[in-house]
């Protein structure tokens, strides 16, 4: 019996962030309406107080909230109304004591005012007098000038996976264009004797070639830029050629396939071949998903990575070692996993780390979550699942009842 | 003192429906590998089984179970080897008792075998023998023909948003397109003689265009196709003309903006005058966004909306009526939500439905929530949120500790 010597999931996340490290987190400007859902490059500030004047939250009268402490329902207090203010003009006037002026929602407070009556609690009285039912606080229906944010607060942090909201703080700061993370270019080989086009019907022993399609959006959905993703016959020669022609092209090849001892040797010693210092890791203690190859080559800074055939295992090795890779070099925070109680016991595999897919139910006050069972061929365990859970490896399996974290798809 | 006639979120969200049911929801058909992220039209059905072959699962032979009923770790069974399955060819041969012949991971299993064995606990034996030092079970280290998914299956229901395991599934049945929802077409009208450009400085009483870039990329994120979004003064004729160039180019209007009740009623009105039946809704019963239109128009077959003009408000209006109507239309299932403790009290507003902004923090056993508070004006209080949770119209405020579930941005 042979076992190949395999890395824990940490120590191959340590190996592979050490290789590429110092060029993976290449940046590029964009204008911020193109920037959505990208991932921020830079810390940014607000160059200027927002809003750089005070403003009205509601249409009524700004006026000294002191005059209308003696306000009520049934008793007004009369002012005289000196001006209109005009929605994107300045207020050109003060304001003294026993006076008003009419401000729209938006529009700005006059010099002299500290609050804003609505005009529901108002009444006009005669040419140029406004009586008030209502008395207001001071700074009532007043957004106060840096209210929203000062000039020189952080506004978005590094890291960040740009929300319409942040385009929106953006827009309203005056930042036309920001630093975002370029995505890492990606080749995918399909590599498998038994693999035919998708539109093709397989003969007995030939199988649909899924992780092409599956993997490429994966990558793109994480972040990636795929250069290019296709099918090869597990032929020595031709693979090496498509290697060293993906190599040239972007940062990161992947090999998906050769999934038999024999055929994973292969894409071994085809990785070692072409790229210097070379294969790092061959085999990671996860499940599903062991044999996994991570190889580097300095001269022309490419990550080779060799998943597992079978799709399932494909997928989640790529999840935890490149989506987590890409979160890594740009300083992104994950999402949220969400709390979930286990339906039923779970095994751990000792010494791996484990990834359960799940199904999710909603109680009403908690999440149900269900694994799936299947075997790691099955792409349904996946269409099944709302997500996944990571048993660690030094976890001795987990109890049904206990609260997991799902991370979703 | 004047109040408008306003709508439940439930009823303005049954008229939107009714209004667009008939219309909206069209379809195209895609490649599947350009189909991620958007939402499928039909059900998926497999059309035939899924594998359609006996596949091993790991590197081995495969043989009877019964032959190795007393094969231990000392005393080895003895087989013959018959053949060789090569991967991606039918195996051509069947198994007899006392047979046994090599299998690639993913090969196919002769006839006659029920089960395999890894090579791992086998050794050669001679020429043509195999000594077999572990007892494997009836169907072990077997994919059974239709184990993924049965001819006739549900492989992906109608009104799921595409994950890269969908496209795997796709894949592997031969299904090479599928019709999902084409994006409702949609323009944004930013209105306000306040607005500037963003590059521009705003000078006292003006602010930059916020809401043109944030509703541009939420309706992006939801799953709309922005054909345009500009911003207007708030000049009756030109919103009257832009109103209909963009009822002729599209399925929606959004106007945002004209926060002060005179130029609400002026948006109002045009939508009542460019459109028939036209307004249906003027007014929601929810905080923040109180001021919002609805109205349709027949003949052009345009839903038109007006929003607020303070971005929070727009955004989180959007959300709960547009982000709801696309879900509706295309029958998907909208994400989890995440379930977390309140960390303080929360107020209620009598009769209206209440959207609280939250930071979310992992305890490490939960997520505690923190209502973000703000004026609707400022959208730094979204920059900050991690998602939102709703306080229902009927509910008198919500105690610190109680369990809310809260949707992620």
């Amino acid at each position: 019996m042979e076992f190949l010597d395999v890395d824990t999931v940490d120590s191959a996340r340590e190996k592979l962030l050490s290789s590429v490290i110092s060029w993976m987190a290449v940046t590029e400007a964009l204008p911020i309406g193109d920037a959505g859902g990208r991932i921020l490059a830079e810390d940014i500030y607000a160059r200027q107080d927002i809003p750089h004047f005070r403003r009205s939250t509601v249409d009524g009268y700004a006026l000294q909230s002191a005059n209308t402490a003696a306000a009520g329902e049934s008793i007004p207090v009369l002012l005289t109304e000196k001006s209109k203010v005009e929605m994107g003009k300045p207020a050109q006037i003060s304001l003294s004591s026993g006076e008003c002026a009419e401000v729209p929602t938006g529009g700005m407070i006059p010099d002299g005012a500290d609050a804003v009556v609505m005009v529901e609690y108002t009444e006009v009285y005669g040419s140029d007098g406004i009586a008030v039912y209502a008395s207001v606080a001071v700074g009532e229906n007043v957004v106060q000038i840096g209210e929203d944010a000062r000039a020189g607060d952080l506004l978005l942090r590094k890291g960040r996976r740009i929300l319409p909201q942040d385009i929106g703080a953006l827009a309203a700061a005056g930042i036309t264009a920001i630093k975002v993370i370029r995505p890492p270019r990606l080749t995918i080989l399909s590599t498998g004797d038994e693999l035919v086009p998708i539109q093709q019907d397989p003969a007995p022993g030939q199988i649909r070639d899924v992780n092409t399609f599956a993997l490429a959006e994966l990558a793109r959905k994480s972040g990636f830029h795929v250069i290019s993703a296709g099918v090869l016959p597990d032929d020595e020669s031709a693979l090496e050629g498509a290697l060293r022609t993906a190599m040239k092209a972007g940062d990161i090849v992947i090999v998906s396939g050769g999934s038999s001892q024999g055929q994973k040797d292969i894409t071994r010693e085809l990785i070692d071949k072409v790229s210097s210092p070379g294969v790092y890791t061959h085999g990671i203690a996860i499940k599903p998903g062991k044999p996994t190859i991570l190889g580097y080559d300095d001269a022309s800074k490419t990550l080779l990575v060799g998943l597992p055939g079978h799709p399932v295992s494909a997928m989640m090795v790529f999840e935890l070692l490149l989506g987590w890779l890409i979160c890594e070099i740009s300083a992104c925070s994950p999402s949220p996993a969400v709390p979930a109680r286990l339906a039923r016991n779970v095994a751990s595999s000792p010494g791996r780390l484990t990834c359960w897919p799940v199904s999710l139910e909603w109680t009403g006050s908690e999440y149900i979550a269900d694994p799936i069972y299947g075997k790691s061929g099955l792409i349904t365990t996946l269409t099944k699942a709302k997500g996944y859970f990571i048993v660690d490896r030094d976890t001795e399996g987990l109890s049904s009842g206990q609260i997991i974290l799902v991370h979703l798809f």
